[in-house]
């Protein structure tokens, strides 16, 4: 078993905002987080895939292709986007870096099985100081 | 003759967005960077300073004093903000990563100059891949 | 389940020295590391805890509760200071990552616990070429 | 139980290559990594250990021991070398990122295993996005 | 007038060698950096360019287009390449990192130009510790 | 003209501390930095050289060379030492990163003139957040 890690990125705006809340008590929990200006991030997103290595070529799994379904599945959707307003994955949810990586995770989970391995972990990077990590 | 630098750092939203344009040659210009629902970064600032050694103390001005400074002059009008509708000192600018530096270099000039020593340098990094430097 | 990590940093003076050895024991053993004089390291403390993530508001814990702990619990009593000389939780101990690890583990355990999560990792990183990590 | 990580560092040429195929389809299953006249990574390799902490010397493995058995054992082998021609412990494989994790542990798990600790893992930075991980 | 820089990276292999000397010759100066079966690294290329801020657009100059004229310049040419065997402005030179910064800066120059601004410094690293920059 | 740099690291143990002053005044002016009890840091040193490509060998000056030169002049006499106790060159000085940068550069410059070219920056990094530059 061997465990596999692409990275990609992306840069979107986004505010911590649970709907059920007020203004004041919004901004009570998540601070200048709440802004309702927004406010934004370079993400860094580390998908981690599981699986044997095919004998003969030598790999657990075609990076190119799991660049191309991170790429398809998750960045065109997040960036340059604001993750609040226009990603149908994130859609009535808080936008905190926990839930992108639960989100993330089932938006790829089946396309990263077609490959022939397992998502193992979805790792989200919002700052130099925070990341999430979710293994399903 | 020495030179000292000082990074801080500060997330918000923007977009590019130059209001004598229509929508469309917005888009054309500045590509997803101009999504009217915003987009945001990680921004690093570094701002060096230059000026002579004190023969006493040892140092070109007081690191503590310069963050100071930049924190209240700079952070806390841009951090979790929106560049485009929060910030007065980028009013009716583009937020482009230049404007942001030459904006910035504004605010801290004169402020700096009381401490002794001479604004050198703002740099501002958007992302990895691209970062502008000012000296005046 | 989610892990979430926060990353805060600590300047600290060490020197790996076993009071049970001679200095020349000491030397043989930890090299320049047990230098009677000291040397010192930029530290990177990323502590990681797990939970579930509140449906309502979107996170597993605030990441400033984390942070304020961390600060609080750790990096008040190390920043700045000899980790053999000054630091309660490190007294009478070869102040090695491995023993930085542990003793970090258990000042932040219980407080960890009131935020609804359980720690996880405790990774201190101690130069660029290694680091330990700790899970409890 | 605690986990201790050293980093090592290579320079190194290769490409992704597999004899029981055409030149055409190692380019179709590769791409631009199967360049018949190479190219080359700054490949970063972290070893990890895990094993008790000695109650006494406070720590679980001697840094430097680690830092030797890695250079002996493998970056003597493969740095400032072609991956493909000059390395036998991955004679007749594909040198891929997860047939080199593969092979430098069990070059390595041996020599660990007389410092009294056990290889953990063995990961190996290709690129800035993209890695491998091998528990054994 | 401002500065604004590009991040672009590309995976080569190469060896230092002169034609002009021995065998025996090249290792006695370049060391293992001389190996007949090539070596490589992970480079990176920083590419600045100097000019007014456009008074309505608010940058420098695009840096899509910048970015494009890099990639067609230069990293298409180099990348997954022997920079010693397939690099026609390479051609006959010793590849070393001084050499490199050299020629990509011939590359870029008039193609920089036709945007309306300067080439003003190519920046070539080659590994985490060594780097070499050339302003024409 | 080119411009080659060297990355070298040390780690050291240090207090700001200006001896004509009181405990306390040293206090007022460093803070935490003037510990009696020392702190201490991971030190990136990057020395930068200037000089003309030789048009046979293809470099400014050989980096091995230059390598040695900083570890026999500078890292030998600063890595795992108290600067403001052990080093000759910081005697009697404020160890603040201005002056280590000021001393490396007269450490350096009559050794690097040997070499064919001439020392022209000294960039001392005490943290992720503070670095200085000296130009001679």
């Amino acid at each position: 078993m061997i465990y596999l890690t692409r990275r990609e990125r992306f840069n979107s705006a986004h505010r911590l905002f649970c709907p059920e809340l007020t203004d004041q008590e919004n901004y009570e929990i998540y601070g200048k987080c709440s802004n309702p200006n927004w406010h934004g991030h370079n993400y860094e997103l580390f998908v981690t895939v599981k699986g044997e290595v095919d004998a003969k070529l030598g790999y657990a799994a075609n990076l190119s292709s799991i660049s191309k379904i991170i790429k398809e599945q998750v960045i065109e959707k997040v960036d340059h986007k604001n993750l609040n307003l226009e990603v149908d994955f994130l859609k009535d949810m808080v936008t905190s870096t926990e839930n992108l990586a639960i989100s993330i995770w089932r938006e790829l989970e089946d396309h990263i099985k077609i490959l022939g391995v397992d998502l193992h972990c979805v790792k989200v990077v919002e700052t130099e100081n925070n990341y999430v990590e979710y293994y399903g």
